[in-house]
């Protein structure tokens, strides 16, 4: 239990909260650190800050901070935007290494917003350059001479498997393909190594595992070797050599610094600084070990107490992330009727129940206690209630 | 002095702000509407604040809000992004309406992130598309049947030189040219009419005269009866018509729906929310009479007082926007000495000084004290101090 931290985050009375894989909670530095922006640097700096509260290299210290949880080397990471403009920035840069090849090679379990603006990316650059998605498991078999770039997301949103990042890279970089990984589900929940790994490109959220907050800015790495050859796509003027010469063509900023779009997000920076704060004092590996545990746990008490679920996640702690999923017909109010009993997981179209497990936060009594509380809820058939079958906006 | 609102702002003692056009004063709503989002939405709603705090329909109510401010009707603005991410969104989808032409128009004025994202997007769609610049003045000339997209930006960031958006925009129409406005530095400052001038599209700024924070978001207008035709390049998954669907394939939103891209930046949409309450009660009009005032005044004052600057801004009121600049050998410099003396303007390279009157916040004594100030700086020559000589990553 040496990674627990439960009193370093603001957790809400009588909630067991496994839901830090869609938006982690609230870390208590989060908001002093926050008005000290607002008030201190924005209020009485004004424009000033820029340079005297140094915003304008935030989005590189930020990236230095990520870049040990990813396994990348200083200044090779930056943050800023969202997950969604990285993936088309990353898989633009990408395509332009191999450009005598035309396929996009990606699974069917991506999430839908990086299939979306490759799609996006593809229409608009024209060629006959193809998005081909196939079945995760079979990805193996369609990595050939013809693939120009390998683009997948390593944790799988509904069912939490997990990509073998390492071997998958290097059957691509054997035929010539280059390597972009999607870590929104990875980063802060199992140890990387993109040093090792050698993919060209990575992506990855912060609002996840790493507590950012709601709208927390993404993060871009790319691999210091090729990045004097990254194609910058979204040429904005902080990704420029010297934005404030002004000049009127662009010049790509040194390595990962032309990743930089527009103006940052100074006040999501700042929360995201104060949230990482804690990842100085946990080692990923015992944060990965405390999460196996987590999860076996979970599986194993609601296997023997809610017979009527499957599990949608690998069995095998090495094949999946650090998310418990259970497939079951009325997934939608059976989630619905958790949150009203206070255990909080989300639910994935068509039938999928989700149970993220963040060991800073959750321990042993906590996956007891929600999985004794799913079996009453099933039992008791809690979830008939009509408020309960009632979709909302957002599932 | 009927918009004067100064007591709604945090405005730091001893200082006079002139830099409202690069980033708006905190107004003092702002830190109560953060910390509610940080701790009453994220803090103890988690995940749930998607709905339950309404965050998923947050850019739409805020483009709502900004709607009224540039002349557009209801749901036609959204906002999110950068300004530089806006652009890329807006001349991708200008160009695929006018698919047969070539030539993208612009001046040698324009904001450089502006030509910059352009260049990109031209780079990478391929084909034989070209970014035209020419000269602000002879802008009319070189509007032709050549033309696919006349991109301008309203109010020259260095000059506060003011393009005739309305005559303009007929003169393109009458060429069958797509118009792009960039509202950077009109939104706030100068009344506009998006519905009348019946421009294609339109993005803008919300941290300078909206004063919305540092890196709030950008905004975009799509004309109601062309978004339906409108292609995002950027074709994220809240642009989707059914984002919580998770449908492999993209479908774009209904109308300015589409222009949303990833997961917004909850904290700086909170304090853009808060800081668009004021604008509530001001008319637009009463803010462009008592601009022209105050930028009057400020010429006079500074002409008389200072010989030795040229004015760079249109002497006509008419013709500008709501900043003043002037150029001189030693602009740095003085800029600097003057900041030290307690008024803030800023340098934009090779030789302008830039003053922005924001009447919200500035009224005639702080406008004569910053004459003075500089009068005083150049007579004194405090300029000449070695500390002002040193440039600063940010000018």
């Amino acid at each position: 239990m040496a990674v627990l931290r439960k009193d370093e985050f603001h957790l809400p009375e009588g909630i067991i909260y496994l839901d830090g894989n869609s938006l982690g909670p609230l870390p208590k530095t989060v908001m002093v650190r926050v008005q000290r922006t607002v008030e201190d640097e924005w209020g009485e700096m004004l424009i000033r800050a820029w340079n005297d509260a140094d915003w304008m290299q935030q989005v590189t210290r930020l990236g230095d901070r990520i870049a040990p949880l990813i396994g990348a080397p200083g200044r090779s990471v930056v943050v800023g935007d969202t997950l969604s403009i990285k993936v088309f920035q990353a898989l633009s840069a990408a395509l332009q290494l191999n450009p005598h090849r035309k396929v996009v090679l990606s699974d069917s379990g991506n999430f839908p917003t990086d299939l979306y603006m490759a799609e996006g990316l593809i229409d608009a650059i024209g060629g006959d350059v193809e998005l081909k998605t196939v079945a995760p498991e079979v990805i193996p078999e369609h990595i050939d001479d013809s693939v120009a770039v390998l683009m997948l997301t390593h944790v799988d949103y509904r069912t939490g498997r997990m990509h073998d990042m390492v071997e998958l890279t290097r059957q691509a970089h054997a035929h010539g393909v280059v390597v972009l990984w999607d870590l929104a589900h990875s980063a802060g929940a199992v140890p990387l190594d993109l040093g090792a790994c050698r993919a060209e490109f990575a992506v990855g959220c912060t609002y996840k595992y790493l507590n950012g907050g709601p709208g927390a800015p993404a993060f871009i790495y790319v691999r210091p070797d090729i990045a004097p050859d990254a194609r910058p796509i979204l040429s904005g003027w902080l990704g420029h050599a010297d934005p404030f010469a002004f000049e009127p063509a662009y010049r790509a900023g040194d390595g990962i610094e032309r990743m930089r779009v527009g103006t940052p997000a100074i006040l999501q920076m700042a929360a995201l600084d104060a949230a990482l704060d804690v990842w100085e004092s946990v080692s990923m590996g015992e944060v990965r070990e405390q999460s196996i545990e987590l999860t076996e746990l979970f599986i194993n008490q609601v296997e023997s107490l809610c017979p009527e679920l499957a599990l949608a996640t690998p069995r095998n702690p090495v094949a999946r992330g650090s998310q418990v999923s259970f497939s079951y017909e009325n997934a939608y109010p059976v989630v619905q009727a958790l949150i009203a009993e206070g255990v909080i997981g989300d639910f994935r179209a068509p039938n999928i129940m989700r149970f993220g497990f963040a060991p800073l936060y959750i321990d042993e009594g906590d996956v007891r206690d929600a999985a004794s509380t799913l079996a009453r809820v099933l039992k008791d058939e809690l979830w008939r209630k009509p408020e309960f079958n009632q979709r909302s906006l957002v599932t």
